[in-house]
């Protein structure tokens, strides 16, 4: 990337700035705050506000660079000059970005309306069709505001957006078509406006998702392939074996044999698939015993193993690139932040400027505690090395340390006692494993009372008096626990919060039940969930737990990757089979039965005989996706598949082939993932055995009252004066507790980059050596070594976007 | 283990031996023929037979330790005197182990002739009980011979015994009783022989998995808490929810919940079961929705992902306990080999010595071969370092290299030139890809063919034209690269070897088609086989293969396990179950369709409906192993369920429940199993990415004609005389071509073992070191390393055992 660069001597070096502004004639005069030494100080007021002017972009500048490093944009994207800078400030904000999926979601959701809509939601061609374009257009809008800030070249070099283009296009014409006409085509097509989702900057995770899934595609279609070879041959085989025989359906041509030998892969048809040849020969399980051995344990395991290995593989490289990535935006904004007379470090009040972009609701206070944090060697400037830990530490989120243990030191001695011996109470063993005792006799009480209860209404009765039992404890117990540990302390932990929250919708259950409030009613079937509390004795189950709470924003993007898919599907699926199924549609199928629905009346009484399979039809879109969801779980699906085959044409089962071989290949994924990372999560803790309690990453500071009054002053002394009130807050405070310092502590919850870190340690360092390495040899010019501090080289911005193009 | 010795400084220790046989007076002389130098050379003829005499109870002594170090038994087991030494030799060889393992295959096939026997197998009460007696009393013979050898306090400590000695015990009585009552009782104990079969020298592997399978359990029950745990709540749940339906029987009661939820774990009745509830409120999707995602996609991923973390554990650990019972057990054999002349290594005759025990099908050439490669110090001592790698040595094949490139070079001109040419066609990418093709469109034309076909008998016809004209392909390239490549050459690879089966199975079709053979119509049908060559194409393929060829051992052991268990469940199936599903017996069920079996008279056609189902009984014990393979397969085994449930007590649902869980299990560790392999397997590709082809372990020594002649004379002078005509016949051959010395190259299949020791490289050393620090710390006593080769400390074998006990 930095092949061409100014390598001037330090000292002399103009200051990095964006080339859209005039160059600072001495930049050095900024920091004179920090600096009263500098000779530079007395410098004319038009000359400092112009500097001024300049610095204010290169923090902003700074801060798209530690932007874009943190949402792993490519750096050709960043902004070229003036015009660019203010298209990519409009697009790069939380309103956009709201935009952006609203429209997006706006869009997804007029399948809801359209054609083959739910029946409540059904909307006029008319209506549905205006809403559609207005939506393209602000997608239009956003598009131009894009091409605005990348600039022509590089928006059509840019891939997804040129795909997003494209399909833009398409859209608008069919929707102008389908107004035009006043009727709904075939529009499969709909089935791309996903696409408008996945770009949403809030969807990163899912282009994540899909990146990796796209990854893991080869070896898996290879291992695919060896699959249906395998079926072919045994398809070919059982014709040959079990055709002669008349009575058995499955293998009666060649055709079958494949649709059926694919259903045996997913076991969906298995005893009966074999029923009619071992019903003639018992020896004929054995081609069944060999088929699903070979494609089920084994290749199917295969496909699992080959996944898996490829997404660790893909997992460790994603880490290292994003890693690099960072490092790299890193150094791009230290560039910007140094000043001549000071290279080797950023001074606080650049440090301040740069964080006021990065993070405009962030504090003084805790700006300034993230200097310190950063700040190891105790000079006032910040080395590159300080700052390459920036992404770690401007994500802690800053606490006074308290210097009361308990929320009740300060009441009189009596108040004190009394709370006290509660806070002991609630922290002894003893009733801790009282309350365990309670919600499990709790458990086997709600067990035994279901057990008796035999159907019916159950809500119509009076409220049993073991519910008010046992709510009244727990409502004790939450009273004491709140006393003891104080509500703050108390609502930190999560499964206190998990406590409160499931006493409280028992006791909402408990006024449903007694006011007779049956849209309620449901609140009290929660009642059972108490018993997960049990879960905490175990430290597997603690482990378990606290690994699925870290994982969850992965898995929820996994499921919405798979939702997408979901969306694909279901448009295509009613374009196709909308209304095709129906009571008694299929009685010239095999699987008439499932989808029969007939009025018997035997003597006086009306008996139905309902297959219900009907139901799962793709008659809209909310249908669609159970009827997916059910083919996702794989049984009984070749029922749903040869339904619809038989009122339609028998390469309608392409569809079902095809989704089962696309959720297949998410679900694999999807468990290689939940394996990797449980895999890891153990790894990691047999790797940390010593630090046993895990609550996240800690930093704990410590701050002098002089240098809080330092820096007021500095705010005082610059005329942007920010607030220092929170500041001088704290000042008020220590005297009042007659402190020289306080202590803060900076918490935040270990992310997997966190666990990712310590357990690559040694490579990581080797990574950085090899970057530094592998940019020094694309800059052969350069003397000096890039890896420490000093050799970095100022670098305009048009010179490295000439050498990226 | 070492907690005593003597430790006398080396030189002046008796040499190592068994306490049985008298001391020899001067053990040094034994060596003389390798060391003329020696003074004591000229001893008398008695002493020098007694001496030979206690040679060889050393050289047995330290081949019964190596053999002990291969097949990891416990050194406890060690035979401690003469009288024991006797019973193990008795009870150690493969007669021995092949009367063990028919006995138990005679009581394991029992069972196909005993009360519900398989039709054609019945056997009177009076045969089956009298050979059963028969069988149980060998397996008492047997006993009592492992008693002798391993005297009774080992005995009654030995856990395996013990448990298969009452199991023994159990049996008989119920053998005795059956014979004189003269009618079978319910004897579910017959479960327990396959104890008889675990415990089988041969069977070491299962008792691994078995073991494996046990370690992995207490994790494994944790999550599977969790999962039920989620069950009974969503029961609940569910039951509040759903019950109300009149027309859901799904979640009547809590038990038809709770039983209904456990099969929609396995997804066997999964849309139905919620189809009565969506009908009335499409909402009620949600339920299951969420249900399937915690329980099937997260829990059960969750429950593998454990497994295999324990899994991967439990096989590094054993890997290391292995490697370093070997490391000891060659300790113990160095000892007692090494003399008081030159204590630091060991000499030829000794070696050739315990090699005659060890492996006495050895010619001499490869003994003197296996010295060679160990040896890697060139002097005539084997030192321990060199002998550690005994066991990767000792299996290696010897052969002699092959001087001539090609099997033709020693022909006339003419043809020679004409092999040449033929061999260099063979070799040639275009005849290589040619063949593709070939067997590409043979591929198409079968399939096609195929297609055509429209069921029938295809037998009576004449022969196809084009099977002819593929198989005349396939036999000239079968002859073209015989003659290429040598017959000898074209067999090593296991490729050809495939080909050529297959098409040796094809000629042999093509005869039955010719000559109208009915039963061997079956070989036609494997012609699709010949297609598997395309997979040498692509090198993930060939990886594959390879990997699967490697695994083979293991996932037959594996196989073997789960068949183990299913004898287990046959038997209790057979005991309660035997009988009850027969055609039309569960019409009050909800499952009497799939059991239903009428002949209709439709005008004059009879229409026969069937349900097929009780074709899945348990009548005799191969229809239990169908059905229970059907069980594991997991698809629809909730209607077995239910049909052997309303013929019985809901109580059967137990039996079922239980069989799925246990699959579950057996499941899971084969998943985890072939994950690691793979894992692993891809793992080591990617670290040894130079060395890409790999065939298996390759090891070259060069004998000159010197030391031919020289072990020849070695033989000749020492009485004991074996055999060296095959010695002579090399220095005949090199005198042939005139070679002063012959290259021989030693060659095995790399097995896991091997791939282990190169992937764990560096642990290996640690481990060896924490080995021989906890050796030295268990014997403080000992002032030198005993790390070092010249520590080793004579030690009587009764002092050891009764450290051990």
């Amino acid at each position: 990337m930095l092949t061409q660069h100014n390598h001037a001597p330090l000292a002399a070096a103009p200051y990095r700035q964006l080339p859209l502004i005039p160059a600072r004639s001495d930049g050095g005069s900024y920091d004179v705050i920090h600096d009263a030494s500098s000779p530079a100080a007395g410098d004319c007021c038009a000359q400092q506000s112009s500097a001024r002017h300049n610095w204010e972009m290169n923090y902003q500048e700074a801060a798209i660079y530690l932007q874009e490093g943190e949402n792993n944009d490519k750096f050709f994207t960043h902004p070229k000059n003036a015009k660019a800078l203010a298209a990519y400030l409009f697009a790069h904000n939380h309103l956009f970005y709201l935009m952006e999926l609203s429209t997006a979601l706006l869009l997804l959701l007029l399948s809801l309306c359209e054609a083959p809509a739910v029946p409540m939601l059904r909307l006029g061609i008319f209506v549905h069709a205006t809403l559609e374009l207005f939506a393209l257009m602000v997608v239009v809008f956003e598009l131009s505001m894009k091409m605005r800030w990348l600039g022509f070249h590089t928006f059509i070099r840019h891939k997804r957006t040129m795909v997003k283009t494209c399909v833009l296009f398409v859209q608008f014409i069919e929707a102008i078509v389908v107004l035009v006409r006043q009727t709904s085509h075939v529009r499969i097509t709909r089935a791309l406006r996903c696409i408008f989702l996945v770009d949403c900057r809030y969807c990163g995770a899912v282009r994540r998702n899909l990146r990796q899934i796209f990854q893991s595609l080869p070896p898996f279609i290879d291992i695919l392939l060896l699959l249906l070879f395998f079926m072919v041959i045994f398809a070919i085989l059982g014709f040959y074996l079990f055709s002669p025989n008349h009575s058995d359906p499955y293998f009666s041509t060649l055709e079958n044999s494949l649709v059926n030998l694919f259903v045996l892969l997913t076991t969906s048809n298995f005893p009966d698939v074999m029923m009619p040849s071992y019903a003639r020969n018992p020896w004929s399980c054995v081609f069944f015993i060999v088929y699903l051995s070979i494609e089920l344990y084994f290749i199917m395991n295969l496909l699992l193993a080959v996944v898996f290995d490829t997404f660790n593989d893909i997992e460790k490289r994603k880490f290292k690139s994003l890693l690099l990535h960072k490092r790299t935006a890193i150094q791009h904004a230290y560039r910007l932040l140094i000043t001549k007379q000071r290279p080797s470090g950023i001074s606080f009040k650049h440090f301040e400027g740069l964080l006021r972009f990065y993070k405009p609701r962030m504090c003084t206070r805790e700006r300034y505690l993230t200097f310190k944090a950063l700040n190891q060697s105790n000079t006032p400037l910040l080395s590159l090395k300080d700052f390459y830990n920036f992404y770690e530490v401007v994500g802690l989120k800053w606490k006074a340390k308290r210097n009361r243990e308990h929320w009740f030191d300060d009441l009189p001695r009596t108040a004190f006692l009394i709370f006290k011996g509660i806070n002991i109470l609630v922290n002894s063993r003893v009733f801790q494993y009282t309350m365990y005792t309670v919600v499990a006799v709790n458990g086997i009480w709600i067990l035994v009372e279901t057990f008796m209860l035999q159907g019916g209404n159950f809500f119509s009765r009076n409220v049993p008096w073991s519910y008010i039992v046992f709510l009244t404890i727990y409502g004790v117990e939450l009273l004491l626990k709140t006393t003891g540990l104080g509500p703050v302390e108390y609502l930190s932990s999560g499964w206190n919060l998990f406590d409160f929250s499931v006493t409280l919708f028992a006791f909402l259950g408990l006024m449903a039940l007694a006011f007779n409030m049956e849209p309620f009613y449901f609140i009290v079937v929660l009642r059972p969930l108490q018993l997960l509390r049990l879960f905490k004795l175990k430290k597997r189950y603690r482990n378990v737990l606290d690994t699925m709470f870290e994982l969850f924003p992965r898995m929820a993007s996994l499921g919405l990757t798979l939702l997408i898919f979901y969306y694909c599907f279901a448009i295509v699926g009613m374009e196709f089979f909308a209304g095709v199924v129906y009571p008694n549609c299929c009685n010239t199928s095999t699987v008439a039965d499932s989808y029969r629905w007939v009025n018997h009346t035997i003597g006086n009484k009306t008996v139905v005989e309902e297959g219900y399979y009907y139901l799962n039809n793709f008659d809209n879109i909310l249908n669609s996706f159970v009827t997916l969801f059910e083919l996702t779980v794989v049984n009984d699906w070749y029922i749903i598949m040869e339904g619809v085959t038989s009122q339609t044409t028998h390469w309608s089962r392409l569809y079902f082939m095809i989704f089962y071989i696309v959720t297949m290949v998410v679900m694999t994924i999807i468990v290689a993932f939940i394996l990797e990372a449980f895999v890891f999560r153990m790894n990691y803790t047999r790797k940390n055995q010593d630090s046993e309690e895990d609550n996240g990453i800690v930093l704990e500071k410590e701050i002098s009252k002089e240098e809080v009054v330092g820096i007021i002053e500095l705010y005082k002394r610059s005329s942007a004066a920010p607030e220092t009130s929170q500041l001088q807050k704290i000042v008020l405070q220590m005297d009042k507790y007659g402190q020289m310092s306080t202590t803060f502590l900076g918490r935040r919850s270990r992310t997997k980059s966190d666990l990712s870190m310590k357990m690559y340690e040694e490579e990581i360092q080797e990574w950085y050596e090899e970057h530094s390495r592998k940019e020094e040899s694309q800059a052969p010019l350069q003397e000096s070594a890039s890896a420490s501090t000093s050799s970095l080289k100022p670098l305009s911005l048009r010179q490295r976007s000439q050498t990226v193009i």
